[in-house]
């Protein structure tokens, strides 16, 4: 059985990676436009990003907004997809106490700008409070529009948060909203069913919201302690204590909130999605490379793009496994995934489709799953 | 470099396993008690499962009920919940006209019993209605209670169906409910932030929910076209139609329904992870494969369990990767993954530890991955 090489190259985003900057989606969950306009604004704006909660509801010990899925922690995602929108000024984490050298250290590894830690209060309002306090003591003089997120939200688009900006700054308040998904209910004290709300009517209020800074400042200097205590919902209080009816805007579904564990698992599957997938085939100089390049584009289909490539370094047609294991390491400083797959280059067609299927299947595994672990790995197919 | 073998078995479900009954998960997510009181109900009960929807929100072009995971489509995760309750009686799922057949497949494949299959109506009523008036229909007469649930809620568990059951019987009607997550709010006609409800005093209200035959059945009769085109409460069915107030229980997280595309990742990590972790070495007659058992059980922790076994087949000590492939084929059949993993095993201790760390890093990705395209790769370690 004599045997043609084909090295097929990951690229994008593995698990251990310290920074992988510009990978992020631009989009999520294939359901927006392809390549959406890039409008700009001409007044500062700056956010806050309440990341003080404790993720009792996951089921982990660590709160997930500090949970890491594709080696990056969720909190540094949603910052990123901040960073990324040129008009945006400043950004300003709010994390308990025991979290700051946390943070900061989070800050450093991925090489966010923009970005500011202060300590959170007690509950939602005091934390998001302390952020926009500390978003007004900054050299720049306060921002014109606050943006106010949550941490465990990183889908957030340009797009829309273009829209809450500018509808902030016209209205005073605005916010995200979604249908609702289930019908709510009232219930009586005794836990019947009093009545059913009908739901078109009714909305669920999500993030990201803004304000103007005199309006969200203004609101917080004039609630009670019992808003602080028990409230959660910012565009309350700007209805309340500035009389100001905020502009809603329906979001995208990708503006969903990291809850639960399994949320975690469903962000995974977003990035994943968005990331590029591209095979590059380096062949052996053998007539059947075109042929195998062709089986992999159909096999990877919508997926992906196959690239191919002559060689320019010879030890890539070295067969030993060790030599894939050293071109595999090389390849990894370079944010690469090196995979081997070794053809079998048989004299029967049927064989030969046989084992270019495999090379498409073991490819398909490969590129989905991203394992840093099988680096390096010689496969047969 | 001479080179001992160990074969690691990852067992339970991978993608193209036909069928593997008993491995469902008797909890999700972890956060259940661990073995739950098996109660048991003296009246006739049965189940429609209204799973008609067509999917659009999903992204995803088949309806979100028949996309697969781990080798099986999601409803019938869902189904197998329910046929392990000894003392559910029937399950009538409504499927759109056109999917009658890949329902009726389904079925099949999976070798689900209790099941019966009816042809949906043009909206969620209308099917449930067929569901309710089939049950009717069987030959052991109409059961006393009529548990509704969505197809695309798999992680309902036999203790929160009893307490729904029971509630039902006793109170004519029964469902479950779980805090809002989001703040609710009422929006103006011109998109302005009306109100915002006092999150406290409202519950969101999900699925299952239980009604006695005659309820559920007299309210569908008395129900008006309107209710049966823009409703979508069955609670406010039999409170409008029959007085009953519904008792309403409060559900665990786990019955959170599938609706995006990110959810079926969500699902499927759920699975996963209440799947055994375990692996199976067969050493090579080496002194070293203590050592080794010790250091993978160290590595999976949690995750798994290591047993060491003498190995009664001889072949699996060929070194030929041709040998370890025929005898994935082999182990395919039984429903077991086979991985080869090589270990390098070197005088010095430190290339050894490496190589050891290295085989448990490979085997926590294989288990974790369960590939069914890897199977029978020797990788190296």
């Amino acid at each position: 059985m004599e045997a043609s090489r084909q090295n097929v190259e990951g690229r994008d985003g593995e698990r251990d990676r310290p920074a992988h900057p510009g990978t992020f989606p631009t989009s999520a969950a294939g359901d927006s436009a392809p390549e959406p306009a890039r409008r700009s604004i001409d007044f500062p704006v700056s956010v806050v990003l309440p990341a003080g909660g404790t993720g009792e509801r996951t089921g982990l010990q660590t709160p997930k907004q500090f949970c890491s899925f594709l080696g990056r922690p969720l909190i540094s995602y949603t910052i990123q997809a901040f960073e990324r929108v040129s008009w945006i000024q400043r950004i300003v984490v709010v994390v308990a106490e025991e979290h700051l050298d946390l943070m900061t250290d989070i800050i450093q590894r991925f090489r966010h700008r923009k970005v500011g830690v202060v300590p959170g209060g007690s509950t939602r309002h005091r934390s998001i409070r302390n952020g926009v306090v500390a978003l007004g003591d900054g050299e720049d003089g306060k921002p014109k529009v606050v943006i106010i997120h949550d941490a465990v939200r990183p889908f957030v688009e340009e797009d829309f948060l273009y829209e809450i900006a500018t509808a902030a700054e016209e209205q005073g308040a605005a916010g995200a909203i979604r249908p609702l998904v289930s019908t709510v209910i009232a219930t009586t004290s005794e836990g019947y069913l009093d009545h059913s709300l009908e739901r078109a009517k009714y909305r669920a209020s999500e993030m990201p919201q803004g304000f103007t800074y005199d309006v969200i400042y203004r609101a917080y200097q004039r609630c009670s302690e019992s808003d602080f205590d028990f409230g959660t919902e910012c565009l309350h209080l700007a209805l309340q204590y500035c009389s100001t009816n905020a502009k809603l805007i329906q979001g995208p579904p990708t503006l969903w909130k990291v809850t639960y564990k399994r949320d975690l698992a469903a962000a995974e599957s977003i990035v994943k999605e968005t990331l590029s997938w591209s095979a590059c085939l380096i062949p052996a100089p053998s007539g059947e490379a075109v042929a195998l390049a062709e089986a992999l584009r159909k096999a990877l289909g919508a997926l992906g793009t196959v690239h191919l490539r002559a060689s320019d370094e010879p030890s890539v047609r070295a067969v030993e496994p060790a030599a894939i294991m050293d071109l595999a390491s090389a390849a990894k400083l370079r944010n690469i995934l090196f995979y081997g797959i070794q053809l079998c280059r048989a004299k029967e067609t049927e064989r030969w489709e046989r084992s270019v299927l495999k090379v498409a299947e073991i490819t398909s595994t490969l590129i989905r799953d991203r394992s840093p672990a099988l680096v390096g790995q010689l496969l047969q197919a």
